[in-house]
């Protein structure tokens, strides 16, 4: 089995991180606490000292020894910055991954097998390196988004150091990504914001509405005092399924008003029973593992192969503790190992059968 | 200066507390704990002997010596058991309020001058007596709704008594309630059970989907968690506001989805950043008065004014500190006094001017 870990040089590990702000510099800092050695650039030189100062990085600039550059500007400039550091990163060992909240748009614009899209899913309301945070990823889902052209190695080498930080790694085509967060971030975020300026604006009427606002108002609004400036390249980028989702809220909302004026309370003791069994069962944070299976799956060595089969994980929400792909002398073919909750094993087995694979299980703990 | 306290039978003030769950077990601790000796009864005997074991009551039963009932039972039989209560309780010196979260209905159906509705907006996600709390009102908000037929005096030994368990009082119409709740309470309440389903729908196709719902969503939807019976019942009586503030959620998001599907960077940036600014503005529980003025307001001595005095300075939302009426010997005038805050006064003066009364202030501390 090939020991996937990239060689150490000078005894660290070296990585790059391209724009050194809240993500960027926490990445830094996460990165720094585990023994490497962590470079970085920013657009503003400044903040690149600052970062600096701030301990989000040992060098300032690039450093083309390098065996990962995480490019963590913002939306607008992601894919053409990823295609610059590809450029220049010329290694084939290289593994280069970005951070921007909406993937598609930067999967479509790189086609290159050392590319492996990725979105944490953390972050505070502050901005820039004073808010980074070396705990900021430990227990926080971190989506990545492998395709039919991501090196399977790049891939496995990405998600142990993303691993390694703390987070839970979540395999999602990009297109299913941005489906997703369109519905439980991109969304509520405009609702949050749509509900607050209601609010305000009724409140120039009457005075008193806002001391009426107790904590569920408070809840349901607090997202909206977050900067704004990042949410209209977000919103522009992932329009398709904002688009999508806002419609199917407005209908729901619609459907909400009729049971109210028809004073239907059956149907609004259902929709609000269901409701709260589902918040209810809203998943707390990274779950604690039972017994962990190991599932051998051989496969063809090609690279749409593993991108097929963790986004069938990911969608699958079969949580992944540990992967390896082993690849035979031969050169042609190659094994995936996947350790996985006991719970879940089967239904991956299943799912990975239903596609013609052929997949072993062993239980390891 | 008329002394607006009643007078202590037997050493204690006495109140009854009709329906013995979360808030009327919360009054009932309240009023025990500043002194008062408080009956309770509740339509089911088991639960009044819980509340009688946990200390939300002295004695199981009604008391006809009491100068102030509280009917906390469920919105439904509201204006049924305050109607029941005033004929029972003949003396002209009881005051009778209820706790119900819609106001309109209860008021429409009861005319009696001891009569004040009221609604503490304060609860936990707790159900009965187990999750009452003698403090749960230190720092809320609690709306009272005189109206014309209100006796003056009622409201304002009410409003003392409202004051004394740490609430903050705003005197609101009974429709000016209903309709500022329903856009900080019962919309935010349907649209988070909303979008909790609309995403526990989509979670059945992409298993992932919940994974990826991080703090903001998990805010967004928190309410929704909350016990659905009391909801069919709320929405119902409130329908029309409920559904007009609906009508403008609705038309809002739509706006927001044309700015997002037709990429209005502009217009995206600015609904944010003012929704941004709102929610920052957002007041946070009960303000530190500043200095304290005194507002003498001479009045005609009947019972409408001291409603359309109170509430035009709850819709102004001037902060009361304290109010009393003097009563002219004569008997067919009076003086009004508020206490409030020195940054409210000259409003309040001005908006009482309007209104044909002549305010005299006097600064306090």
């Amino acid at each position: 089995m090939t020991e996937l870990r990239a060689p150490r040089r000078g005894g660290h590990r070296r990585a790059v991180v391209v724009g050194t702000g809240l993500i960027g510099g926490s990445v830094g800092m996460a990165l720094r606490a585990r023994g490497w050695h962590v470079s970085g650039t920013d657009q503003d030189p400044a903040v690149a000292g600052t970062a600096l100062a701030a301990g989000a990085i040992d060098h300032v600039g690039d450093d083309h020894d390098a065996e990962l550059v995480v490019v963590a500007t913002p939306l607008g400039s992601t894919a053409s910055v990823v295609r610059e550091v590809l450029a220049h990163h010329r290694g084939p060992e290289v593994v280069v991954t970005d951070v921007a909240a909406v993937k598609s748009p930067v999967t479509a614009a790189v086609h290159d097998p050392r590319f492996v899209g990725g979105h944490p899913m953390a972050g505070s309301e502050q901005v820039g390196v004073a808010g980074a945070d070396p705990d900021m990823f430990v227990g926080a889902t971190w989506v990545l988004t492998p395709t039919a052209v991501t090196d399977p190695d790049a891939f496995a080498r990405l998600r142990s150091v993303v691993s390694s930080v703390g987070a839970e790694v979540v395999a999602l085509s990009p297109q299913q990504h941005d489906a997703l967060v369109a519905v439980v971030s991109h969304v509520p975020h405009l609702a949050a914001a749509t509900l607050m300026n209601m609010a305000g604006t009724m409140a120039q009427e009457h005075a008193a509405l806002l001391r009426l606002a107790a904590g569920g108002f408070r809840d349901m609004t607090r997202v909206a005092a977050g900067e704004p400036h990042i949410w209209p390249d977000v919103c522009v980028a992932n329009a398709a399924a904002i688009t999508r989702v806002l419609d199917r809220l407005i209908a729901d909302l619609g459907a909400m008003r009729e049971r109210v004026a028809g004073g239907d309370r059956a149907g609004l003791l259902s929709e609000l029973g269901r409701a709260a069994l589902a918040r209810r069962a809203l998943p707390v944070g990274g779950r604690v593992p039972g017994a962990l299976v190991e599932v051998r799956v051989p496969v063809p060595d090609h690279p749409g192969v593993i991108a097929h089969i963790s986004t069938l994980a990911g969608t699958l929400d079969c949580n992944i503790f540990d992967m390896e792909i082993a690849h035979s002398t031969e050169g042609d073919r190659g094994v995936m190992v996947l350790v996985v909750d006991a719970e879940d094993a089967e239904r991956l087995a299943r799912a990975l059968a239903a596609e013609g694979y052929h997949a072993a299980r062993q239980v390891l703990s």
